[in-house]
């Protein structure tokens, strides 16, 4: 049984840890964090969690932390650069779901996120969990960075053709759209039902903080540097990530096999499904699941390669493949309690 | 292993009975039939069931359904009713998710249903399946009437009530809203999403047929006729129903053990939540989840007791209902393949 | 021209304001004031009035706010009968969309807003604005409260009921749903879209602030002190309500003439339709427009009326219906600026 | 007075005309066919419309329709290229709604549309009637075709661009987003609200039928043959369309100009608005309102222009870009009966 502690359970990402975590054989879950809840059950903050939690949040305490085997932070960014090097040296293995160590330049990270780095050491050592391309890391990585939403869209549809060197690497285009709980759960007049629903709009097109994740994981993956555009949307939903992405086929003869390319690829990955050649992944297939559904498209006289890619932005764009990382960190089967189907309709 | 057959299994109640029967331990699927889409397999027409079923839909074939343990049925009105006696006759058990055996009175049937009933006898022998109420005889039935959807909120609500006598059972009102797959999935204008989206309206406010269904199951509580009106409503959402029920008390003094009450009521039963009193439970709460939850309200001067009471529709209001009228029959613990919390948010 | 200040326009209730009297050929938008964001300009704020006003927000300054013929309040409770003396001594007339002047009973008042109410002279003076009741004291008013967005759709329903004593008043239920939009534009967790979308819940069923205001404005259609209950709801949309009214007729044969009742009642009013009977308005059908539009329905063997009320609740529940009351203060066409029909689907 | 009739109004393009021209003072709807329906008032079916037409859908009665100064064709393709050439005979003039005289290429719309042109000197004589390209032939045109609801937003967006040769035209890409009410009012399962809601994806990325369109349309702009990817999108909502389109700059230190080109452009367009650099138009900004909203974006390190571009599609991409037509042929203020600001929130 894996001792897990999760650090700021207050959000969604919170809640969906908790919500996985629940059914899982295999984490016992021993506290969970919070000083504005303190003393707050988590089933009376979220009440589908009634029946399955008697825990409550807690001040924040780093002994109790430093006593289980994984610590999940799911806390605005700059929280866990503090706090991760002591429960590090505890022993104690530590998920990061938040931004802190993504991104490896550190003075890119400090542009974006307006505040100097304060852990580079750990930085250095820090696995990007995206078991597709760092399996092997997370086995035996102490600090797991757990890649953002959109990043993990994007990078698994262009993975292929970004490793096998098919495409013009230099004008990549991820056009994504998010539901809104990938915003948070603050109080912000932005993200109240009255300004979302019923509504579609693009932002943050002139510069979003996942474009120099997402910049970085595709020249891991190319090998070289990219130019590659990202735009996110609001979709007037609550769940759900779907990323469009163009890439030029260098070789138009490449179409042919591009869609065998795909499925080898993922051949062996328990959450990623690529769909038959032309299909339209829709987010609700994914919807709970931590899953990554694609398709590729090809329109007449082009060579452009289409790839959708959907996940749950709370599953495997964050608590889902938390648990992943954790299941493969532990040496665990890493479906575990997160086998079931998605929740369609 | 309990053999397990679907009958009419295209629709929004077929994908769900999948979907919870894909993570059940003691089920397995043997057979879904589709006269529609024979030869179609499951996960092509539902994505979220890629990976979880190699299953294709079949024509119905009575002795392929008579070797089954179980057959649910999830077809319109009128075609269990032709069907099931003759899988009955074979020893195959059936769980009817379709309005055919839910109403005693065959003449209400008729007239609500507007078919004369062709199998009388077994509309005498099936079990109503509403566990909270009748599991000692779901256990021995060879055919369950599976609930409908706003019956089982409605009800659920008032039975504590209404089985001791509190209330005016002559003026019981059940304001009850739903999420558009109660409408079912067949292509239909007043179902589109331009003509539900961002609307809300009242629909079959001048008789419902849930109406005699709700109407006998509180007679039956009441222990004598009720007077009930119940008006349905659409919420521009896909899944859900809550159910705002009023009824005056006899005795105001009654209001302070109500809540004892209903929670004593409700104790032993694994999928009824009642919150404490004041409570508002939200329909996100039991997404997904086979689960009835309810709260209490009092207004200042006032001896009506207000009871919120929500579920997911296609779950505690179909599917899910059904897996648990499945455990109870074959003996199984009743929440087998249904004790993961709801998806919230 | 009159010439029209508005306080406190950066809410729903100010941009809607805006929207309507942008089409007013009398009306001549002076000032908005809001102490936060004094400087931007409305269109800034609100894009949908790009091209329509120039106006930006400024300080509130009652030298200016004086100047205008007429001044609207769309002020969080508690502003306006601070502030409104002073105006209405200038000779400026005044339409408050906030709460302080809709309740005579001033201890009532302070007990439901938390507050002393400071103006207990204007508070007997103020006209409550609903046209269709007060049209002719409105005309004269120099302080119109204007009715609250529930108020109005469940007051408007039971009118004929009430005013032609033909139901039993001691038990009147009113079951009402609300877009998202009657929350406010404050950023508040529970109004964001993640809390809202793709859920459905009561609120305040133990007590809202509008059960006093229903209270009143029933009592006096009744002409005596009436029971009522009073249940909202929220719905995961934008912009309108309904509202399901139940009433246990006195005399059954009175079932034959209601709707022509209704129709009488109504004749004249511009902004009030009652449909055949049988119908379900939907809230789309009046969104965006000045409109309450009801229906009548009976159930089998039942004397419960029931009527479904529908309005927009920025327009006939807020904005609407103050620019119907400033049409009728200053003697211009009721419709004026309001014919356009609402925006369906 | 302009007659007006309307052939095929029973859809959304159908209400929204009605919508539209209920305010209209120039205009008087004398007739409105549907096969289906006929008899039947439009208020009947479309309440918001109750108090502004007695009108009732006909039989299509050419006599009747040959007698209207204007006929709008709001019917599937295939209709209007049969019906139109007897009108055209007869004086009438007409603004085709539909897709039958959309592409010049009469092999390439057999190929899309599945059917041969059965007019191919109409096609020849038809305007494409994108007001902001062809204002001057739409005044003197016969035959004005309406342009898709896409294709608007896509052009608008990219006209500056390619007019002044500014990017590379053989790597455009148009990603485009619509609400459910651009899949017509026809009762299909897909576009079910129980499929739409709450759901995101994809569709039509093989090949959508407003491809060529739009190809045709940016081809004529850029004065040459471009390559043109257009990927649409269905939102869980009802109303509204977003493009974000891509074109490489060919000269990085064009962007510094690129703003005010734009705003130059446009200035004296009444129905398109250019943002300020940066701005996120959202669809709720034109809901309901007769307008493309755009803005511009660059990303750091990138010479990639990025155009986010919204219309509401049953307005300026359908219906009132339709009475926009109608305005200029007839000679009246281009922005008559549409001035009105969009309905937001």
């Amino acid at each position: 049984m894996i001792k897990v502690g999760i650090v700021g359970g207050t959000g969604y990402t919170g809640v969906e840890l908790l919500r996985i975590l629940a059914d899982h054989p295999q984490a016992d879950v021993r506290c969970i964090t919070s000083r504005s809840e303190a003393g707050v059950r988590v089933a009376d903050m979220y009440p589908n969690l009634r029946g399955h939690y008697e825990l409550a949040f807690s001040e924040p305490d780093n002994r109790e932390l430093a006593a289980c085997d994984l610590v999940f932070f799911a806390t605005p960014h700059g929280v866990a650069m503090e706090a991760v090097p002591e429960l590090l040296a505890a022993g104690t293995r530590v998920v990061d779901l938040s931004a802190d160590f993504r991104i490896r330049d550190l003075d890119v990270w400090a542009r974006w996120y307006g505040m100097p780095h304060t852990s580079p050491e750990w930085a250095e050592k820090a696995v990007y969990g995206l078991p597709e391309v760092a399996r092997e890391q997370v086995r035996e990585a102490r600090l797991v960075a757990n890649p953002g939403c959109y990043p993990t869209a994007v990078q698994l549809g262009f993975l292929p053709l970004l490793e096998n060197d098919l495409v013009d690497t230099s004008r990549l285009i991820a056009d994504a759209k998010s539901g809104a709980s990938g915003g948070g759960r603050q109080g912000k007049i932005p993200m109240l039902h009255g300004e979302v629903g019923e509504s579609f709009k693009a932002y943050g097109a002139s510069g979003h903080r996942h474009l120099p994740e997402i910049r970085q994981g595709l020249t891991d993956a190319a090998g070289s540097a990219v130019g590659v555009t990202f735009v996110p949307h609001l979709i007037p939903m609550v769940r759900g990530i779907e990323a469009t992405l163009y890439a030029q086929l260098n070789n138009p003869s490449d179409f042919d096999r591009l869609q065998a390319l795909f499925e080898e690829r993922f051949r062996d990955e328990p959450f990623v499904d690529v769909m038959p050649f032309g299909s339209h992944p829709e987010t609700r297939s994914v919807r709970g699941a931590n899953l990554c559904r694609m398709a590729l498209h090809r329109q007449e006289d082009s060579n452009m390669v289409i790839v959708s890619s959907v996940i749950d932005n709370l599953v495997k764009g964050a608590a889902g493949q938390a648990v992943q990382n954790m299941n493969i960190m532990f040496g665990l089967d890493e479906r575990m309690g997160m086998a079931s189907p998605a929740l369609l309709p």
